[in-house]
């Protein structure tokens, strides 16, 4: 059996979830710390790499030992999350865990994810939203989110995204397929909900970019087709911060 | 004339509010900006002393020229924030400006003010509240929260709160009004609501010390009247940590 992880983290300290040189990553964190929980090396395999200052708030991550692939330990399953609290920083939690098969994968069994993204809308700046959320200060009217909504009901569908994602990716592959989209206002802040099977780098990044000229007049909701058919990533907007985006659903096959 | 700024700071890189020598407190901060904004020596006057770690969603200070005691210049009253927005830190904002007059006193001339106190009641850690809310890990059941909400109703009224003051504080009157306390579950937090015309040293960090006794059966609801009457620092509960507490609103007379 597999360990697999349910972890929240502030992204904000963290070069990205990737072991780096050098470079605190959400992975170097976990590795260290259940190689201590367990007394051996580790092999720590998560679901996505997130970029540098991207939250999380449920991300999933396998542990094995490195040596056999699988993992034993006498530590009851439901005092997991709390073993890892006390070799964990403040700014990540593991906040559930769950025995899984040896052949389970982390990235290449996820069936869907689903990912918001928080801008902030308000004309001064908001302390506590810093590094949690992207400040876009020209207030965003009713309209202008109606058409955001527009924009984002037209992602939904399998499409190819090629125009939604960085240039310099190796990728191939770039049709996936996005079940949910929608803009919701939540308080003072909007926010973009996606859910796809897959993602492609920085790819809701450059939907909230896009989300935005669209809420600017700079494209209309009807633009967003020809702008998907293009797979030109200069026809999509710019990339939003990384700090308004969170990972929030991982799923996997419910037999696992 | 004086201006009268509404601030929103967090908390947690800061010594407090009052400045002090080697130590980044809010005072500091906003007297540098005040005098660069401005061109000359600027004397900032707080609504409070705000303890370390504590934070602020509605915090009050009048600038006023330190030479002259008063304020004049050509920025438009409503370009004020956007003013102190490119000359302050991320963690503190002017959300709100208007003139006072040159007789206004931040501290003084308060009528009453609201803090709440947010406690983080899950089994996890989260990541998110880390140094914004207190993380008590035992479960407040729907029971606790009606006995600290009966506890805290105790507290409503003109009363002596000597026993909910720390220690080595010089002040003599211990006598309050409070005008609302109540308690509310807000998600999976707790929130202890409290408004009066004054607050005594760590008071409203000891009464949510003593809510938690409540909740925790050490005390109970009854008991909070001979706590009071008590005037005894050691009759009532811990004092909690800072991080939990925010300065939330505060009133002046109509006519300032």
């Amino acid at each position: 059996m597999k360990l697999l992880l349910h972890i929240a983290f502030l992204g904000t300290a963290y070069s990205g979830y990737q072991v780096q040189k050098n470079a605190p990553t959400v992975q170097g964190v976990l590795t260290e710390a259940a190689e201590r929980l367990f007394g051996v090396r580790c092999d720590i395999v998560g679901c996505s790499r997130t970029d540098s200052g991207v939250h999380a708030r449920d991300f999933c991550a396998t542990v094995a030992y490195r040596e056999t692939g699988t993992l034993t330990t006498t530590v009851p399953i439901e005092r997991i999350p709390l073993a890892f609290a006390t070799l964990l920083p403040r700014d990540i939690a593991v906040t559930g865990a769950e025995w899984v098969s040896d052949s389970f994968h982390a990235r290449y069994d996820v069936v869907f994810k689903e990912y918001q993204y928080w801008i902030r809308n308000t004309r001064t700046h908001d302390p506590f939203s810093a590094d949690r959320e992207w400040w876009y200060p020209r207030p965003i009217s009713e309209q202008a989110l109606e058409r955001m909504a527009q924009a984002a009901a037209c992602f939904v569908g399998t499409h190819d995204f090629a125009s939604f994602m960085a240039s310099g990716s190796d990728v191939t592959d770039t049709v996936r397929t996005v079940t949910e989209a929608e803009i919701k206002r939540c308080g003072d802040s909007v926010v973009f909900r996606v859910a796809a099977d897959g993602f492609l780098y920085n790819m809701v990044r450059i939907m909230t970019g896009t989300l935005i000229d669209v809420a600017e007049g700079k494209l209309s909701p009807e633009d967003i087709p020809s702008v998907l058919a293009a797979r030109d990533r200069t026809r999509a907007g710019a990339t939003a911060p990384p700090h308004g985006l969170y990972l929030c659903r991982v799923v996997y096959p419910k037999d696992i």
